[in-house]
């Protein structure tokens, strides 16, 4: 069959992530790796009463097709909500997705041809990396500081492909809390990404799975909220807010481009399922959500204390390893001296009990082999403190290694 | 925005019928034109308790993510259904999809580069041409005729693109109760079609969304249960046996595509709900499946009567009018005269209070003017009656208008 794939396929590679996952699953181990949400957030009680209430009674609702752009009973609070966020999004400029990884495939459905350029941060998401590549996209890294993007190196970057006559066509960003760094952009950077988008003429796809998930300081206002020019289309996931399994989500933006949207999902699988968007009506309509976030982000920053807290007292601080403090999200991200590579060490952390995701895949540009991404949201505080003593450990180990003659 | 689009967008168009339908939905007017499966046939009772009971005692497995390929004990019956119907793939061999559509798009996806060839039916699922022409292929129509596609009009089809420089890359067919001729395939027909594309070296994908839905007639065999070469991709939906609410569905293949398949899959929605799966996953476990089928059938069997019975009493039958009589499926198809215009037409049917699907989009070759899908699914056997015979109407008085010397 081989000959007959297309060229997307050819070059299409599994996560490597997902495969090392497998290894991450035997017994006893302390996984820091997954990215799963914590299925107790979830509101199962009350979605398994609305879930059995609306099959009996609603099935015409629940059981048959919808439309394409999703149920207007969610797409309404959806509005709602993304305007007390300070976005303004009508109905009509919003579409309920298959989840965000759909919103991605979308985006990439709309916007690429073979060989246009996306920039997207170092590191960024791999499912956003998979997406745009399945398209055949070119992905131009730029280094994310610890405030956002280097947006000096997004402007060079941006004028770089035009000489080399590549067409950039959005630049993807994820400002909240990011998978996998846990960075979250300043309103400065925020401003400075829309002046750059502006001045260019290009789209910015703004991701924000984690954005309702802020443990700690002020909301930051979303990039979308500061758009006087109709160029930010926005992604959004019920994953980490009501439940992943679902598969809900939302992508939201100029009409313009919410139309083509609409056109490209119709082709991609005619609508999201009915059931799963008449729950989350529900969810809207009856259930406390805004205590439901609190108390979401309250369990979460509970994980992430507890994660911070015993990388301060078992992570070697000497030879440059630093690590961020997310004020939300479900990630941290840990970055080791250049002559560490995590890839190397995950065999002694799985003989440890311990792993973690290496970082390399998260970089566009080859890079990031002496990084890791850390998740706190699966583990128990006690499984967190004792994950991350054996983690330390490891580290040490490694290092020391890495000092002996032996390794040389 | 719009310099920004992919080509692909700039060409895309939204369904011709999705708009149409807009025009049918007035009140008391008896549509045949949606093509959607009778809610009386979807389990709700079922459903609502093992919904309920799955997300209460389950929630680990309903919202969770789950894996790309599906949920194991959903592949597991799928995969037994499968061989009792003479196909034999080992669950490693299925993914489970977010209903066919996407099924579609994924084929489109593993498969076609911009201007690849696919052969399709004249006419042909419409949903088919969206998902194929979001991958830029060129569309091939091959007649279809009473007994399936004209072999030597496929052969040469194929020869022709060759000669041109172009590259065709598979035959997608509905070999049973096709929407939306109604028509089923002879098993001589399947395995010419395999021959063919055996000797061509193309792919055949074989959508089947009505197979289990057999009213009349004696099965005729799958033409994966023919392929000795494993170059049969199958797609399956839940959408007409189960629900089509839940957007769940299936794709099986050789192993090599269908790795290619899941690879696709993960750029484009992750995994497919798992709430839904698990629905689909008690369903074969608790549920009299057979017997849900049988009663399936019987409901719409008496529909199809009903309109093909009228058809017999109120249609008029002079001027080379025709239609199918389908052993199973959704749909009928009728042909009239060339002069006859079906969308030229469809005005005085809504003034009649009947609705109709015109037949024009479901051709790539432009032509079709002159015919008309009509379906028996959601109608009583009372607005068959009824629908007919205004339809009947609607026709007498249109060929009468078009002898008139007024119109001319």
């Amino acid at each position: 069959m081989n000959p007959l794939f297309a060229e997307r396929t050819k070059a299409a590679r599994r996560s490597v992530i997902r495969e090392l996952l497998k290894l991450t699953e035997q017994p006893n181990i302390i996984s820091f790796a997954g990215g799963l949400p914590d299925p107790d957030t979830f509101p199962r009680e009350f979605l398994a009463q609305v879930a059995a209430d609306e099959i009996r009674n609603n099935p015409g609702k629940t059981l048959q097709y919808t439309t394409t752009e999703g149920k207007l009973p969610l797409r309404e609070p959806l509005s709602r909500w993304f305007a007390e966020d300070g976005m303004e999004f009508p109905p009509d400029h919003i579409v309920i997705t298959s989840a965000s990884q759909q919103g991605l495939d979308l985006v990439a459905k709309v916007f690429l041809d073979p060989g246009d350029v996306v920039l997207v941060g170092l590191p960024t998401y791999i499912g956003a990396i998979q997406a745009f590549q399945a398209m055949q996209a070119k992905l131009v890294g730029v280094p994310l500081e610890d405030d956002g993007m280097d947006l000096h190196a997004l402007s060079d970057a941006i004028t770089t492909a035009r000489l080399a006559g590549q067409i950039p066509k959005f630049i993807y960003v994820v400002p909240d809390f990011q998978n996998p760094s846990g960075i979250t952009w300043s309103e400065e950077k925020r401003r400075g990404l829309l002046e750059i988008a502006s001045r260019e003429d290009l789209v910015v796809v703004e991701d924000m799975p984690y954005r309702k998930l802020r443990y700690v300081g002020k909301p930051v206002p979303p990039v979308a909220s500061l758009d006087e020019e109709g160029r930010v289309v926005v992604l959004f996931t019920f994953s980490k807010t009501l439940a992943a399994g679902l598969r809900l989500g939302a992508l939201a933006g100029p009409k313009e481009i919410v139309e083509k949207v609409v056109t490209m999902k119709q082709a991609t699988d005619l609508c999201t399922s009915s059931l799963t968007q008449r729950l989350a009506v529900r969810f809207f309509q009856e259930y406390d959500v805004e205590g439901h976030m609190r108390t979401i982000c309250a369990h979460y920053r509970k994980k992430r204390d507890a994660m911070l807290s015993a990388l301060e007292r078992y992570m070697p601080k000497d030879e440059g390893i630093s690590w961020t403090k997310p004020e939300g999200g479900l990630f941290l991200w840990v970055r080791f001296p250049e002559h560490l590579d995590t890839e190397q060490m995950l065999p002694r952390a799985i003989e440890h009990k311990v792993a973690y995701v290496i970082g390399a895949p998260f970089f566009v540009d080859g890079k990031g082999h002496n990084t890791m991404r850390l998740s706190f949201s699966s583990a128990t505080t006690e499984q967190l403190e004792e994950g991350i003593r054996r983690l330390g450990q490891v580290v040490e180990e490694e290092l020391a290694s890495l000092r002996s003659p032996q390794r040389v």
